[in-house]
């Protein structure tokens, strides 16, 4: 059997579960490699992927004989056969989190289970923690993004509008090997960068501009994430001094990360360094990134939690000031057991573009 | 109150709900027009929006007096205020198919609802007939999207690959108006465009080939679906065999299409005379537009339903020989009392594309 769903059988143990029903395609890609329309079905004797018969010649392609899953078509089966499932099963879990009211109320109906219990996101923490393969696929995807930024260094020119960028960066990952975005790229110039999660406009880039750009995007279902805050044509007094405390506060956090480390100590020693010097955070510092661009952990001051050994966080310290402008730098990085590794790696020294729309 | 808003509140009567938590944001939006996260209550006395700050000011700007809608901010409430809300309601409906089951759980506990009701789809099964304003959105999606495939027709090259195509589809919209794709775009070549839900590859244009182009943008929310299925170089014999078949068979359904016809007939006249050729349906005919991509009428030969004036559905049918090529027209159209007009327009003769790629 494969090694993650030996280790979710494991933990089912624990949970005294004796079958699951996983239906987030996240969650079935992440235990079984499959990318279709299907349910995973784990009971006492066997592992079952459901599917259509659209999809079962792609899936066979992709399972191993050791992935030890059996497919069948939806179709296969009488009512009386899906009773028989979960037949002398106690407990079976699924995704409190995922599945729908109605789509419990379904399989309520549909598979005659005693108990049909909420998984409490066992799998999405089993999740955090990368392994080679996956670790490799983040890195690939962090690869292309820092191609991205070089080549946007040069594409962006002062009188192109924030759409059009991110309308490049769209056309970029895609040409270069990424499966798509893994988010709506953001693009924001001047004033616009003063909201964090802004969505690129018509605004044409203008001389004095701090421009953000947050992107990233999937290779292999895995996602990149990094921020980078450059200048059109010049860097304004007050954008210098807020850039260089967020570069700072960044490399600070880049300097602490690794296994042990309290994401809720690490997040309010970012807190009161801004507020040292009248700024505040206003949203976390950073999330976990996998085949999710947004999963465990995540690293906020409410969230008592220890960091360990090949989980891929981001780290994004950043200042906005309203109706003014914003700074945020982000990277990718995987912690290890003495440090961080940036897997994002463009440049943070200022960055300044100053060629004009011809 | 606005139009949508008092509708729903009469259905509710109809039903003995005496309120409702409605959080799919696209029925949020459907009924006040507001883009942002929070949820919608619809209480005996009030109708209050729930959002955090970061969306108030936002949201204040969209609403008007007209639409009774009162914003809150989630953190102003305590507990004991959250339990208030639906004090005196017996049965208050949520949407099953949208909330998770943990969510149910959350409402419950939040709420402490005497009978929290599934509300099947009242107002997914209200947004099917569309007002004027609506119409006009779709409308403006619909001409971006035939002014891509004007375009397309010069920027397609032999040579060029099915992903280029794609992501310049992508491009295309945010430069022209749109909010951005409705959907991932369709570009299937050659034998690719034998499955119906291809997904853009590496694959190069090559003389011979049959393209299925599948895109449609959003303008204001409201989505644009158009199919078409041109040639490169030159039309092999099958292939204009089975494109006359699906073209005769389209325009037959858009000469049919008009309130009070029954979907499950139309979709078996299409399949029977797809079968008197040896070929089937392989796919529903249609389905609903609207601000999503998919949503109700579906046209399928399950479902017994007359179609009503102003719903806009899409007319699609298409034929996929395996491992060899596959046809697909489609029109976005909107039905009318005496027929249904198209509201994507672009040409569905034999088009030809055979420049070169230098």
């Amino acid at each position: 059997m494969n090694t993650n769903i030996r280790w979710l059988r494991e933990k089912m143990k624990m949970l005294d579960m004796q079958g699951a029903i996983i239906s987030n395609p996240v969650n079935v890609r992440y235990l079984t490699g499959i990318v279709a329309e299907g349910i995973l079905l784990i009971t006492r004797k066997e592992n079952i992927y459901l599917t259509d018969g659209r999809y079962t010649e792609e899936v066979n392609s992709v399972l191993t004989i050791d992935d030890e899953i059996i497919v069948h078509e939806f179709n296969d089966f009488s009512n009386d056969e899906y009773e028989n499932f979960f037949m002398f099963c106690e407990n079976v879990g699924f995704e409190g989190d995922y599945v729908t009211y109605n789509g419990y109320r379904n399989f309520m109906r549909k598979y005659k289970i005693n108990n049909l219990q909420e998984m409490e996101k066992v799998i999405e923490k089993q999740r955090m923690i990368k392994d080679a393969e996956e670790i490799e696929k983040i890195t690939k995807a962090c690869e292309i993004t820092d191609g991205c930024f070089k080549y946007l260094l040069d594409f962006i020119k002062v009188g192109k509008t924030e759409k059009e960028i991110a309308s490049e960066i769209e056309r970029y990952f895609k040409l270069h090997g990424a499966d798509g975005v893994s988010f709506d790229p953001i693009v924001a110039s001047g004033k616009n960068s003063s909201k964090p999660h802004a969505v690129p406009t018509d605004k044409k880039i203008d001389l004095g501009d701090v421009i953000t750009i947050d992107m990233g995007c999937k290779y292999k279902g895995y996602c990149s994430d990094m921020t980078r805050t450059i200048f059109a044509g010049y860097i304004p007094e007050e954008t210098k001094k807020v850039y260089d405390l967020v570069l700072k506060e960044q490399l600070k956090v880049q300097d602490e990360l690794k296994e042990g480390v309290n994401v809720k100590i690490l997040t309010k020693m970012v807190e009161s360094d801004f507020e040292l010097e009248k700024y505040s955070l206003v949203h976390s510092l950073g999330h976990g990134v996998g085949l999710d661009i947004h999963e465990y952990p995540y690293l906020a001051n409410k969230n008592d939690f220890l960091l360990k050994d090949k989980m891929v966080v981001t780290n994004e310290p950043g200042i906005y000031i309203p109706e003014k402008f914003g700074v945020r730098i982000e990277d990718t990085v995987l912690i290890t057991k003495n440090g961080c590794i940036n897997l994002t790696k463009s440049d943070k020294n200022y960055t300044i573009v100053d060629k004009q729309l011809n």
